[in-house]
């Protein structure tokens, strides 16, 4: 036979659709296949919206969503860090309040293990870090590969925004999953972050998986499944990855909003006070980076080491380092008087005596977005110096007529619109 | 409160799309939201591919398919008939050689119920009956919708393309659908069919649900589940509906081609000889018809007057009629001969004696297709002299060397490369 009709062509999109529509597993020639094509615009978006639709409903197993990671790590720029020795990455699913990475990132670096971090910025009730740094006055998020790199060789740490082209197709794949109500699948979620750290070059990996209210994971068995997902991406990929489980009910720490976070964890590393949660965060995310880059042999040690540098100021110095060496002007963090606060700061008062059982992070995170601390879409603005300070958590007690936190607002209308609203719930 | 941050819009297309994702039902306002944005343009190919395959995964219920039906039915023109009395439309849903309405719609006409139908052209294996009757010279499928009813009133029939805009959204997603996987789905295909049915005005619907290799539906129950979904359809949509459900394992009659079936139709019409399975067809179909538009009281009489109206040259009188009306060239008709042949007139010898037990429709459709007479895209041309004619069915009995159909091609290799195959299984 010469030619037949309809001759098959070595792989197609429609036909991998058809696979996962129907349940099977696709192989890994049929990802790359997929995301090669897609990358270069050659499968289009409404192809691809069906596949996903299709992974969304059927799922994948470990192994897909394994190849599925990999292909968007490597379809774009790879970055290279093993000229600075063992660096273990962090990375948090995202939170109201989390000022995690600016705590937790200077301590590490004040221990000697070398930290070179590309943050994101905040969508939607979750904050970035690059948004938090941007609030420093001066402070550059927007250097180049060579200088971050030569930042790290000499003052051991850098953090800078995603400026690189890291997994190009995750991008892609991420925007249209937003547009098709396909975000809260686990695969995709897993791979979509495992992809971004693989692709940024770090070896070792510790994530923070918020769990709650304000997080992407509401329960705990999500949250559960898609750290074992991560973990086991990280085995097959060869990137030792450990995943801590952190609550998200209500915010971390006090503070909510740029300024109000950078303020507030400028504060924590002065070491003039401690929450509760942020102790416990820094702790286990610590105490898992410093096992991982052989720092130590357990996590009791660990966890010992990250507070003992908060105390004895070497990690405040190494955050004052970090801002100076990219143009920060640290006369701000010196004195945090000196940041623009919002022109309204409203009281919230309590309405009566008893206990606080609700702080909704979500609640919380919404309202922020809603002062301008926060985008409802990427091309928005944000305005560092709105947003929430509360003095209180959950489970303590209040007194009637007390002041329980305070709005921080350029809308004095908007302020008193949150406040007719029972943000803090006291039984 | 004056304004809640994220309020809710009514309807928006993300939520519609996690309904179905989630295996809930819609609701018809939901439906209508939609199909309608998706015909203005605001809701984009990959929202509609996602839920599409939602759709596809999940499937829908009677009702939500009426709903789609019926929402795709009023995206574009709708045809009212009403002036021409009780019209009895009449559907195939696809096959190979099937010329039924080339036989069957002027039998109808014969018998006095107007015939104004609306036809495609082929696409892939299956051929289209607006093809057939451009291959006789002049025929003008291209008319007005004013010179269609005139047609119908003067003589009583009219056979057009589909010239009109008629169901939009149906033409959107099924061009949709046939690039990311989702045709063999029978919700998805019942409310194309029955969309399409609706907008061209008839009120009574006769179906004839095709079942076999050379046919969507593959298996008896599909053919029945689709046909069970169509009839459920009709009913909730005022339109009544019989779906009968014929066989498409093999080819109907002895021609394949479109010239091809133009003669064998007209042979048939001249009550030269009569298929076994045409007959079959014809009669269900028919006396379906007459039975819904009033002329019969029960199947048998129905039947027996098909039959007659063949046998004293009624039909064959209206079919010269509806020809000549459409500026067809009727000495066509009249000497068959007259048709121009493919240059090279094949024979396919049997190579044993015995009996023929497989004659694919699928394979004799593909090689149809290759030879010329299909088309692979919209847009491609096709050759109206190429196919095959068959001397025999599935069950007859051969002899060794005994002539058992030709290829009409105009390239010889590609004859020659279909004689290698055995397109005709011998026992």
């Amino acid at each position: 036979m010469v030619n037949t009709p309809y001759k098959k062509l070595k792989l197609n999109i429609q036909e991998i659709i058809a696979k996962k529509r129907d349940k099977l597993e696709l192989t890994k020639e049929e990802i790359e296949y997929f995301i090669n094509g897609y990358t270069k615009g050659e499968i289009t978006d409404y192809q691809a919206a069906a596949l996903i639709m299709a992974i969304y409903i059927n799922g994948m197993n470990d192994r897909e969503t394994t190849d599925l990671t990999l292909s968007m790590a490597y379809s774009g720029t790879q970055l290279d860090l093993s000229s600075l020795g063992e660096v273990v990455d962090k990375h948090s699913t995202g939170g109201v309040g989390d000022k995690i990475t600016l705590i937790l990132m200077p301590v590490i670096a004040s221990l000697g293990i070398p930290v070179a971090k590309m943050s994101g910025r905040g969508l939607g009730f979750t904050g970035g870090t690059i948004d938090k740094l941007e609030a420093i006055h001066g402070y550059n998020t927007n250097i180049t590969v060579e200088e971050f790199m030569e930042n790290v060789k000499k003052i051991g740490i850098s953090l800078m925004g995603q400026t690189l082209n890291l997994a190009p197709a995750d991008k892609k794949i991420y925007a249209l999953r937003d547009t098709i109500a396909c975000t809260d699948s686990i695969p995709l979620i897993a791979s979509s972050i495992m992809s971004k750290k693989i692709a940024a070059g770090a070896n070792k990996i510790v994530i923070d998986v918020t769990c709650g209210s304000g997080a992407f994971m509401k329960t705990r068995e999500e949250a559960e499944s898609l750290a074992r997902i991560m973990t086991a991406i990280g085995k097959l990929a060869n990137k030792e990855t450990v995943c801590i489980i952190t609550p998200m009910d209500e915010p971390v720490g006090y503070a909510v909003g740029n300024t109000l976070e950078v303020i507030e964890a400028v504060d924590i590393l002065k070491n003039k006070y401690m929450p509760k949660d942020v102790k416990n965060i820094i702790e286990e995310l610590g105490a898992n980076m410093l096992m991982l880059a052989g720092k130590v042999s357990n996590l009791n040690e660990g966890k010992n080491l990250i507070l003992e540098n908060i105390k004895n100021g070497k990690a405040y110095q190494k955050f004052l380092e970090l801002v100076e060496n990219q143009n920060g002007d640290i006369s701000y963090i010196e004195n945090t008087d000196k940041f623009e606060k919002a022109k309204y700061i409203v009281p919230i008062v309590a309405q009566k005596d008893g206990t606080i059982v609700q702080l909704d992070a979500l609640t919380i995170g919404k309202l922020s977005c809603y002062l301008g601390a926060g985008r409802e879409k990427k091309e928005d603005d944000i305005n560092p110096r709105v947003g929430f300070v509360f003095n209180k958590k959950v489970g303590d007690t209040v007194k009637n007529g007390e002041i329980i936190g305070y709005i921080h607002s350029d809308d004095e209308a908007k302020a008193q619109e949150i406040l007719q609203q029972e943000v803090i719930k006291i039984s």
